[in-house]
């Protein structure tokens, strides 16, 4: 375990900066701390930019009760190689990557073994996690970072970095589920709940992948960024009986990128005969699931959680090929604690990116 | 639509007599009725036995809201063919066969296409439903009934009468989604939740398939009669945190058989990453279903609701390769009401059959 009386700054051999919350109030400020020094099967990156993902807000305000303070967020990472350990064979220094939700896993387990290490029992979140070395891990907020290479993934030349960072995991959570449940058959009919960081993605993905993309949202103000700017094929409005009733088993499947509590069963009634409504958002109070909506029709309701590093991998490449980004306001690093309070008000189209290699300074 | 002031026994050209609950007190007493002349794809059969589930005691009581009196229940039927239509192509008389839970669908929608006239919207109930020619559907607790050949399977002759009639709803009720779950990998790990008609089925169907089945129940009581009699591997406390906590990530897949309210994040804590909970029972309130329950390990919660023909027939076909039968305790058509009186108290080891050729009266 880390001696908690030492500083920050000391705890590691190598100094670092970045922005980081004190304390659940979740406004971050200038810190400075340090990382490990690379080792052998390591790659130190100078981070260049920095997604804001929805999780950072309650990671910082301690909404899931797990924050240490100091926090410093982050783990939408891009960034440019500057060493690599004596056996990294995958990375050389100047190679543009990307670190993801997690830094680490066992690597020894079941799931592991099946490149899920983001169902491993000992991943290690990219902040607020605790290292192999019993120290906090501190997130892409800050000017560089350090990371087993199985961890890293590679990004693509033509693919731009600020509009890559949220891929790193709005993409691949939204990514991840419609490949495991099958749902990027040409031709299938998808639903999209919420038209957020998640919810664009998985628009691009799914007309990516070749299918029917409709966005069901509770308001109709927002049909013609749906179509027009995203691309979807069809919008439907929740809270409008007939349009509901009207779209009654249409749907492949549905997925629910929603963090706020809201009702299953019409979802269920939205999916054809063995339909699926995937769930990726964490309300903070429990679903009401009435039995009978999965039993008439043999519907199920399922839950998917980022992604391994190959399928992140795959995705990056996949996204690539598709010229898919995010849509992004970047934003300098002292801006960071408005973007946190317009996220909060879903105020960004759709995914703030920190600027870090150009606004943040020691 | 049937005149309503036409009695029942002359809504259809022949006789037929049975029991009938007359209200929602449920209480069963002789009614004679009539069935339609056995049309070109019919066949008529005389019932030998019906099986009493646990839905009977719901429909007769009214307690699904959708009863309509004079009710006939029953719809685990096995009977020897009397008469068939001149299109008949599958049976023929003195053939012995079987009917559950429906006797009618579209054959036209997508889900008949898939041998899936369960999930057909216009399925018809065996009991309590609306016939093609709009008169009530009579189940069978009565002397003889007429159904289209497509909704009849036939019975091998290795197979007894009274255990099978149990498997044409209980039965097929877990073998389907142990099948489409794919929950029916040798060396899997099945739990099973509930030790009644549903849950004892799907303990033998789990190890004919080769799994090792284990029983979660809140009484350690049933611990002899699930190794012991039905031949579980193992036994699982539920009220146990001990135990619970032991069995953390040790499943494949969980078939829930309970249709009282109850707690599903402890089930979804039992199986493994990409696990599987399947609710077969039908609770009058909905299930609390946190996010994180699924998220955390990619994990579902599935529906499903009895079988299609085509599965039902290879389930009676896979049973008696595996000479599977309900456990039963066969009854004189006049105990009906004692035996619903000892099923609304779980009283029964496993499954009550009415002897209807034996003991059934004009």
């Amino acid at each position: 375990m880390a001696d908690a009386t030492v500083a920050p700054e000391k705890v590691h051999p190598v100094e670092a900066y970045g922005y980081a919350a004190r304390d659940s109030s979740g406004h971050l400020s200038p810190f400075k701390f340090s990382r490990r020094a690379t080792g052998e099967k390591d790659v130190a990156l100078n981070i260049t930019h920095c997604g804001i993902c929805h999780s950072d807000l309650h990671f910082i305000k301690n909404e899931w009760g797990n924050a240490t303070y100091p926090a410093v967020p982050g783990h939408e990472i891009i960034g440019v190689v500057t060493e690599v350990g004596s056996k990294v064979t995958k990375y050389k220094v100047g190679d543009r990557v990307g670190v993801g939700y997690f830094v680490g896993s066992c690597l020894t387990c079941a799931n592991c073994a099946d490149n899920l290490e983001n169902y491993c029992p000992g991943m290690i979140l990219t902040s607020g996690g605790k290292g192999v070395d019993g120290t906090m891990t501190y997130g892409g907020y800050s000017n560089f970072m350090v990371c087993d290479e199985h961890f890293v993934v590679r990004i693509p030349d033509s693919m731009p970095s600020d509009g890559a960072a949220p891929l790193l995991c709005a993409g691949v959570t939204v990514y991840s589920p419609l490949r495991y449940y099958g749902l990027d058959k040409p031709g299938m009919h998808l639903g999209v709940v919420g038209l957020g960081g998640l919810g664009h993605m998985a628009i691009k993905f799914g007309k990516a992948m070749g299918l029917k993309v409709t966005v069901i949202s509770t308001s109709p103000k927002k049909k013609p960024e749906a179509m027009e700017r995203l691309g979807a094929d069809a919008f439907l409005v929740s809270r409008d009986p007939e349009q509901m009733e009207g779209a009654t088993g249409t749907f492949d499947g549905i997925i629910d990128t929603v963090s706020a509590v809201h009702a299953l069963l019409p979802l269920l009634r939205l999916v054809k005969t063995n339909g699926k409504v995937i769930v990726v958002g964490v309300p903070d109070k429990p679903f009401e699931l009435p039995s009978y909506g999965l039993i008439m029709g043999r519907k199920m309701v399922g839950g998917s959680n980022i992604g391994g590093i190959k399928e992140t991998q795959e995705m990056i490449d996949f996204a690539a090929d598709h010229n898919i980004t995010a849509d992004i306001e970047v934003i300098p690093m002292d801006y960071v604690n408005t973007a946190l309070e317009r996220l909060q008000k879903a105020d960004v189209r759709y995914r703030f990116v920190i600027d870090v290699a150009k606004t943040l300074k020691p």
